[in-house]
């Protein structure tokens, strides 16, 4: 089974070229779109998508992740195999966050030209090195085969806001804002002390009752609850929290309990 | 084969966490989207885009259809099994227009722990209820084993106009307006009476000429038909009718013939 | 192998009736999106899709495309099959540019009732004719049960500009703007004759470098390289080249050398 998020979008060639790619060489291969709507260019929201839905999939599962604003520079490419998956993709951190909730077991560079397609362009790995790898994976080939081991140099991985703690007052970060205009943070349900949750954002501050769903508080009404991701999430009833209160992803939040 | 009906987008990982899910249990699955752009939290329109498209699958379906406001209360959640398919989602109404069209055998109730993941969060169903029910469904269990039968309440069904005729004036609603900008109105083939129909929304009124097609009238003119529904459309060659007149899913219409 | 191409968008239900006709005839198939996001009615477009992404396909896959604003009328339905695959659709030029790519080897009018469903709307071919026709093709009907040969009438193909080169200035044409903003001409990387290109767009004049990836010049300042698609590709790195600059898809385009 392989997976695939993009910051490709569903409106161009790119992602059905990958999927052409794969089952030429693999024609068994089940592929399975997580997103395509990634920001473009935005590692770290690649990032946490990946990580949001890997822990899902059967154990074997080859994920392939592309956002890739260094294709065709000195960056390089990779393969991660944990102890429950394969995570193909650029060393620029997207793969990194999904993985490291798992336990790692080897890491290869993706060098070795007999597992690309015969003509390599600069601008779409994702179709010419990515996709053959991650089908030859899916049919079995050892990852030890992709390339030369890395065993030194720490990876790149993306930079979320870590969380202070300054007597009881939170600070962190809106890691995502989902279509439904629920801004996710990173504080975790663990941190949360009380029933009543102050939260400040950039531009807005609010007093928010927590809540454990949507529907029990008035329709319209901003609420704080814990979200399907385990994380503290700001939202409306039936509406957008997003488009009532300014926020956007990667903003900074502060959080204290009454 | 399941399909999936939502209104939780594609750029969000819940689409592709809830096929997580079923694969795990069940990696033999076929899972088909429907569509995840059902506008937010309208049930309506996810109740008619389940039954415009239910009728074309094979018998033995399992249709997942997820609009649900009311997660986490306690709205239930049911299956609805018919003499063709399986119907899994919320009972708020999203089931029953695509349901009512076959033959209801049995409803149950969706309690039975042991169908459900381990951990149920508050604000996601989809994943943690819906998603192993339909992959235990395909995979052959009994729909009995998921909770007690549902046989005396009536379960909510969705409210759309019903069609009245005073003097052969016909008044009805605007089911949906489609990405081409076509206008599907609820009122069924057989009552349309001559090749001209005068047609009244909230904002315009026009007189329409009633073609096969929509290339049967001059490039950008206005024209009624029956669309690939079996309902009264008002469309636009080669244009979107929505953007040259105000219509809205939900707006009464009202139908004279000359 | 199905692909279907289109300009039905994911929001309607007509892409899922299509899957659904496909899998009641034959359960076995494995349909795959090209991409239904060609904008509505843009017949070269969608032919460009088609044709950018079937040579990564398996040898046998079944293309199926469809914009067709001819539905319902006089306009044939065919099937071209060439020594590689098979193009299903309206003859209005959509399939040739991708059959042409490759050796036609006979094309067949999709006259046979006998392979359409058993009520044809006059509105969607999509889900009436053409599915069902995939269905067959990938059950191994032979294509000459469709209906007769067409050897002699030249069918249709889409129009783009030739290139004109005097006297080393070429004139070609904006074949597609993709999501990220990236304008691909029609202007192959054998005709680009220096590291400096001069670009002459409808309403801009631009001095650019020849690069071999986005990443290779300042971010955000614009660039020309040899894109994936093998033609030449004016870009923004980490940005849209489109939204800087005024381009569209049809757009002609005159560049010289330095």
């Amino acid at each position: 089974m392989i997976t695939l998020t993009t910051d490709f979008g569903l409106n161009d060639p790119y992602v059905a070229q990958m999927k052409g790619v794969i089952y030429t060489l693999n024609p068994n291969s089940k592929i399975i779109d997580i997103t395509h709507g990634v920001d473009k260019f935005n590692i770290c929201m690649g990032a946490f998508m990946l990580a949001s839905v890997a822990p899902y999939f059967p154990v074997g599962t080859v994920h392939v992740a592309i956002v890739d604003p260094g294709v065709g520079t000195e960056r390089r490419a990779i393969v991660v195999q944990t102890n429950q998956a394969f995570f193909v993709g650029p060393d620029n951190g997207i793969l990194m966050l999904a993985a490291q909730q798992q336990d790692i077991k080897h890491v290869y560079e993706l060098s070795n030209p007999k597992f690309r397609l015969p003509k390599v362009s600069h601008t779409f790995h994702g179709r010419d090195i990515f996709a053959p790898v991650a089908a030859h994976i899916d049919s079995g080939i050892s990852v030890a085969e992709f390339g030369s081991e890395i065993t030194q140099q720490p990876l790149l991985t993306p930079k979320f806001a870590s969380i202070q703690n300054i007597n009881g007052t939170l600070t962190g970060q809106i890691l995502y804002v989902d279509s439904f205009g629920n801004a996710v943070t990173n504080i975790p349900s663990e941190l949360i002390q009380s029933q009543t949750v102050n939260v400040s954002l950039p531009q807005v501050v609010l007093k928010l009752a927590l809540r454990e769903t949507y529907a029990q508080t008035n329709s319209k009404e901003a609420v704080a609850l814990v979200g399907s991701h385990g994380f503290l999430e700001l939202a409306l009833n039936q509406d957008s929290f997003a488009k009532k209160y300014p926020v956007r992803t990667g903003d900074p939040v502060t959080v204290t309990f009454a």
